[in-house]
Formats: C-alpha cells, sequence, structure tokens
C-alpha cells in the first residue's frame, strides 16, 4: 500500500484527496502557489511546501518544483486530481521514471485519450458508437467541406488537444466551416500547441451522459452507471446527477458495457469517465471523449453505489486489485450536485472574487459538502471560482431536489456574490423539475430573476 | 399530510425536524426564549416567537405559551423534539384537546412507558424480557431489603418516574439498600414529583444496545435494527453506533422482535426505543425502558437504513401508513455518532459555555452534521452543551472509524472547550477500537491526556 502521497492540486480536490489518504493511513504532502499559503489543503495535510508564484505555470504546472518536493518528501505517489497535470502524459511519464505512482492511467492511455482524433478511431475499432465524421485529424479546410457535405450540416469542429468543453466549435453552414476550421486550428495552436482539428456530425439535441469506470493492474475494469451532466452552461457543467432521469435500464447497460470496452481498448487503470452524446429522441449513444483522471462530479456516483473512488484510484495505484467485481456494484438512491461557484449568475456569471466573510456550509441528512473554504477564506482570480460543491441524496429524484432546495437555502456565504441563487431558480424550474431536457436548457430558460 | 408544525424545542434537533419539514413542503414555525434569539432554529424556520425568559421552565417548558404561539400561528402539528415536552403525557393531551397533532405517541403510551414500574410489569406481561427484581413500586424499606436478599446483591434502585440516567441508584449491600431506597424516594420526590422506586438485579457487565421502533396507526410496528450506546459517562451517551460489535445475528433478530412485542404493548405510533440491558457473557439482554421520542442518536439508524425517522413521525403523524415493511428494512455498512459538547474533557467534562469564535465543520464523504453551531454563536450555561453531532459512515467498523478520526480532526471550533479531545483519544484506544467492552468503559479508561 501507498505511504506518502503528494497532491498535486488545490482547492476541494485536494482537500477530498487528503481525506481519503488520512482515511487509509496515508501520510499527504501539499503543494501550494504563494497565493494558497491559508488554504485549507495546506493545513490539512501533513507536510506542505510552496512551489511557485500564483501563475498556474509556475507554480501547480511546474513539473521541475513539483518532484523535488516529490523526491525530498520520498513519497510514493502523487495524486494530480483534475485540471492542472491530470491529463498530462508527459508529467505521468516523469513519475514514472522517478518510481512514484502516477494516481491515474498509463501515459499511453492519457496521449490516446488526449488526442481526440486518436481517441475516435480508437474506439470505432472497439466497437464503441461515434459519432459520424471525419477519420482523423484533416489536413485542408476542403478536406473538411467535403466531410461535412458527407453527413450533412450543421457540424462541430474539434481541436485534437482540447477537451472539457475546449477547442470547440458549430458550424452550420460553408462559410462557418470554413472559417471555423481556421480559427479552432489557430486557437488550438495557441492554447494546446497542437493545430490539429477534426470534424464530426453535430448533434443539436442530446443530453451529456458519462460512465464511471474503474480498472486496476490484472485486467478487472468495471462500470459505475452513469452521471447525467446535461445542464451545461457553455460546456462548463453546473448540475450532475445519477442515475440519469433519461436512461431506460437496456441503455444503461449497453452504455456501460460500452464503457468498459472503451477502457480495456487503452488498457486504462484506475477510474476514468466516457463521456457520451445521447441522442434521447433516438435512444443512441455516441463517444464524446474519455477523462483520464478523477471528475469534479465523482461524488454523486459515490452516494449511488457506495464506492469511493479516490480510495480506488489509492488502491488500484497502491497494486491492489478493484474492492468491487461488476455483480457486486449495486445502485441505490438518487443523488445530484451543485457547483457553486464563486460568480454573479444575473451578470452574465462574472467571477466574483473576493474574502468569504461568513461561511455556514448546510448539514444534515442526506447532505455531503466538498470544500477548501472557510470563514475568511479569500477566492482569488487566479484559479477556478468554485466555493463548494453540494451533494444531496436521497431515495428518488424527488427527495434528492427537495434536499438540494433546503440545502441551497440554508447555505451562507457572505462577501461574495454566488451561483446558489441561480440553483434555486433551476430547482424550482418545472422543466428541470420535470427531467425532460437537452443541453441547450440554458439557451431555452435564461434563469435569471423575475424570467422565464 | 400535515401542513404546517411548530416545532417546540432548540438547538440542533429543532433545525434537524425544521430540515425535514422543509423537505416535505410543511411549513415550520419555531419559538424561543429570549437566550435564543440569534439562534439557528429561529432563522431557519418560516416563523418564529418568543415565548419567554431562559429559564426553561418559563420558555420551552411553558405550555400556555407554547400553546398560544401554535393556536395564533394555525399550526396542526407540534413535535416535540428530545427533552423538555418530548414525554410529558399531559402535553400530548392538550395538544390532543386543542386538535393538534402531537408529532409522537398517545399520552397513554407515554405515561405507561414513564412509569417505569408500570412499564416493567407491562413489558413483563408481553413476554420482553426484565430484569428480576420487585413487581412493581416497593411499600416500605424492609420489602426492598426482603426482594433484594431473593435476587441477591447488587441491587439498583430506581425511581418509578426518572429516567435517562436520572433517579437510579446501585446498593451493594443491605445497609447501602436501606440508605439508598429512602434518598433515591426522596430525590425522586423534588425531581419528578413522585417518590415511587423500585428494584431491579443490577448486572454489572453489560452493554447499552437500544432497537428503534417505528408503527402507525395501522398497526404496523417494525423495527430498524439496533443502536450500541455503551460508552456512556455517568450514564449519559457519548458514542453511539449501529450495527452493535456485540451482537450476532440471532440475537438481534430476537431483541427486533422483542421490541416490536414492547411497543405492540402499549399500542405506539410513530418513532421509538426500547433500551435494552444486553448481558454479553450471558448473551441475554433484559428490557430497560422505552423512550417514547425521537433520540439524539437516531441518525446512526438513518444511515444504515436509509429510513429519516423525523419524516417517518411526520407521515404518521398525518395519518399515513409507514413507508416501509419490515421486509423491506435493510441494513447496510456501519454509522457511529459523536455527540460534541462544550465541555472541558480534561477538567471532568466541567461545562465550557462561551462564544464560538471559529467554526468549520469537518465535511466530504461519509460525514453527516446535525448541529446548530455557526460562527459567532454563544453556547449558553442555559441549556445542554452540546455543539454538534458527528455522524460517519463507512461500509465497516473501520471505515466508520477511520472517517471518524479524520473528521474529528479537521473539525474546528475555537472559542470554547470542546469533547473533540476525548473523542479522538477514545478513537485511538485498542479496547474500543477492538470492540469489546461494557458500560464501565470510561470508568476502567479514564481517557485523559498521557493516560491508560
Amino acid at each position: 500500500m501507498l505511504k506518502k502521497v503528494l497532491v498535486a492540486n488545490r482547492g476541494e480536490i485536494a482537500v477530498r484527496i487528503i481525506r481519503a489518504c488520512k482515511e487509509l493511513n496515508i501520510e499527504t504532502v501539499a503543494i501550494y502557489s504563494e497565493a494558497d499559503s491559508d488554504a485549507l489543503h495546506v493545513r490539512l495535510a501533513d507536510e506542505a511546501y510552496c512551489i511557485g508564484p500564483v501563475s498556474s505555470r509556475e507554480s501547480y504546472l511546474n513539473f521541475t518544483n513539483i518532484m523535488s518536493v516529490a523526491t525530498l518528501t520520498e513519497v510514493d505517489g502523487i495524486h494530480p486530481g483534475y485540471g492542472f497535470l491530470a491529463e498530462n502524459a508527459d508529467f505521468a511519464e516523469i513519475c514514472d521514471a522517478c518510481n512514484i505512482a502516477f494516481i491515474g492511467p498509463s501515459p499511453w492511455a492519457i496521449s490516446q485519450m488526449g488526442t481526440k482524433d486518436v481517441a475516435r478511431t480508437t474506439m470505432e475499432k472497439a466497437g464503441v458508437p461515434v459519432v459520424p465524421g471525419s477519420k482523423g485529424v484533416i489536413e485542408t479546410v476542403e478536406e473538411g467541406v467535403e466531410i461535412a457535405e458527407g453527413i450533412g450540416y450543421p457540424v462541430i469542429i474539434k481541436a485534437t488537444a482540447g477537451g472539457g468543453g475546449k477547442g470547440i466549435r458549430v458550424a452550420h453552414s460553408e462559410s462557418e466551416l470554413r472559417k471555423g476550421i481556421s480559427i479552432t486550428q489557430k486557437e488550438a495552436q495557441a492554447n494546446f500547441g497542437n493545430p490539429g482539428v477534426y470534424l464530426e456530425k453535430y448533434i443539436e439535441d442530446f443530453r451529456h451522459v458519462e460512465i464511471q469506470v474503474l480498472a486496476d493492474n490484472y485486467g478487472n475494469v468495471i462500470h459505475l452507471g452513469e452521471r447525467d451532466c446535461t445542464i451545461q452552461r457553455r460546456l462548463q457543467k453546473l448540475v450532475e446527477e445519477s442515475p440519469s432521469p433519461a436512461l431506460d435500464s437496456s441503455i444503461r447497460e449497453e452504455m456501460g458495457q460500452a464503457a468498459v470496452k472503451a477502457a480495456e481498448a487503452v488498457d486504462y487503470t484506475g477510474a476514468g469517465t466516457i463521456e457520451f452524446i445521447y441522442d434521447h429522441n433516438q435512444k443512441k449513444f455516441y463517444f464524446m471523449e474519455m477523462n483520464t483522471r478523477i471528475q469534479v462530479e465523482h461524488p454523486v456516483t459515490e452516494m449511488v453505489t457506495g464506492i469511493d473512488l479516490i480510495k480506488e484510484q489509492l488502491l488500484v495505484a497502491s497494486g491492489e486489485k478493484l474492492t468491487y467485481t461488476q455483480d457486486e456494484v449495486t445502485f441505490t438512491g438518487w443523488a445530484i450536485e451543485c457547483r457553486i461557484n464563486a460568480e454573479n449568475p444575473d451578470k452574465n456569471f462574472m467571477p466574483s472574487p473576493g474574502k468569504i466573510e461568513m461561511y455556514l456550509p448546510p448539514g444534515g441528512y442526506g447532505v455531503r459538502i466538498d470544500s477548501a473554504a472557510f470563514p475568511g477564506y479569500t477566492i482569488t482570480p487566479y484559479y477556478d471560482s468554485m466555493i463548494a460543491k453540494v451533494i444531496t441524496y436521497g431515495k428518488d429524484r424527488e427527495e434528492a431536489m427537495a434536499k438540494m432546495k433546503r440545502a441551497l437555502d440554508e447555505f451562507v456565504i457572505e462577501g461574495v456574490h454566488t451561483t446558489i441563487p441561480f440553483h434555486l431558480r433551476l430547482f424550482n424550474h418545472e422543466v428541470f423539475v420535470g427531467g425532460d431536457f437537452n443541453t441547450k436548457f440554458l439557451e431555452t430558460y435564461s434563469l435569471l430573476p423575475e424570467q422565464d
């Protein structure tokens, strides 16, 4: 079993990982930038080291400094969390070279899935449904136009190095496509250092449904059911739930099996997520991408399965077998997560950094709070704006929603704007409550006060 | 269904009840004494009314003022919580007379169980095992001496109007018995207005194990398994867990059935608890008393069964049937509760009232906090000293204990002494961890720093 783990992240996910380590008697080492010296993850870890100035590039993305701390503190594992270095194959390789377990899949699996057109091809070969589109990266604009004519507009242009909603552009016509390809290529070069783009048929009316998988080093791969992340704003998830109100049991089963095939195709190990486009009209699903890391929304799966995903990651990285076989995975109740951000939902979700003067998270039965906030904590403008994840669990969707409303209602955060009022409006909106909606929900209903 | 409920209590249980009401769309009315005008239950309720000065007798026990608020606000139910009026048959009768549902059993059931010697006789008739002892209240000291000689010393002298660890005295010899009877009678007269005492064989080496029952108005009675409350200090529970590490499945089943019989014997309705003395050497259990109310430690049962006890109380009081049959009750995982009090565990648990300057409850997976505290909240000396209940849930006792340790470790409460250091020492004590101990644990191991 791992003895000492460096947590190469900050915020709530660093706290989440430290908690799991403590419960497994694993020592923890935190790292932090100069902006985070008072952060909760720094206080909770057994040891903590400053690894650079506020800039992520010079701190949380700084391979050299992070590996120096890892070596000096003699850790035997590094957990990257999500974001930052979590899907960086080079970093995973450096860990391997230093004989430190990277708590995630192999560098090869990361790059197979991180290069979106390669992933698409691999999935197609493995028998996982993919959206009709180009065979790999397109070489010229003309090639793109030809493919688009074949599959029909609208199409979506995707940077092969993108992901998480970045490096994506929709084209409804040839002229939009021509412009879109070159802009997306330029942006992809600037953002990801790789200008490659590929095309897919754009499915407009769909739900975002993803499957959590777990795999060990002994060939065991299981899935833990789905998360529905259809409520998004500009491709950023705001609310996630498990199960999905849109799946029936046969689709759920098919999707789970497809996810296992996807993971097997890249010899996956650890925790990962296969994201699918779910065409709820046709009851068909298509591979979107794989996130080769723990996700923000992992708690909803934990609540309905009773399986601690971070602990499973740590066990797998320790060389243990998975704790559960597929047959031992059971699903009970309903879980929903709201991401509470320091943003003003009435002003286009404008970031609202600042000091949290008063902070009192909700409690009681069926309410879980994953957060790194505390009274007096300052949300800086340098990193993401998340304050807390509120996860509620009930015997059915109705109870989970009722718990979410009362939890949001009693959550006290003073000093910054938060997205709580937005979430309260969402949970009182009859279309959301009804459960039948698609990813354009927020384009259709603005959820501003006194509207809709 | 009830539409509007007055919560005749304060602190964490008032908050707990208000939360359940909100989740069921029931309006809430809080009451408060002059000491509690800033309290959380006051802030969370839809309406709140001051019903008297700090003295409990003039506020939280003040029938007249409470019923005035109930009538004026037109509530259709009153939830008494625990303590205060929860087991007051007269108050329950007044509610009935005012056509307001008392959220608890009938006045008759309360008094049957509240009069301890009557309860004992009723249980004996119903076939529930009782400890050998006197048939009802003893009339004279001589009668007591005779009975004690029959059953053998040590014996326990119990005030028939006592309960919750009050009005109880052990006698190891005739002289102790003679003194004990008259002192206990005098104290009982002074404290409960009823001098009656009865005798029982004193079982020294036992565990406190209790069974949660639920009953509706249609004759359905179910049990929800046991809670082990063996860790006590001066008969006050400090830690509770479910399941009990001491029961095997056949004893568990027997005890559950005995509890159902006990509830049936008094036509019980709502949530109640049958407390048993469990003689773990002989694997025999004996009726101790019934608490005809929700208990402080109810959350551990909720965690392992998934059944919301307060909601069931509200449903039953609304005239609904129980949501679950006995066959539908399943038990999963392990839950432990620690009561965190404003007391100094290193100075004989001396109360430590004062202002909580900094407050940050632990969060994350498997941690539930039931509390009415917040940053800036003042723990007054007038009522109980509870700050929060920390409930952890894991797949087994080991995981629940590991979660408790990390949760206690990260709980920030500044400004008052708390019992957190005591609990941390307990959860690191090998005898507690081993699970084999009796109610004298804290007499045997003082759990002071640098001892044991």
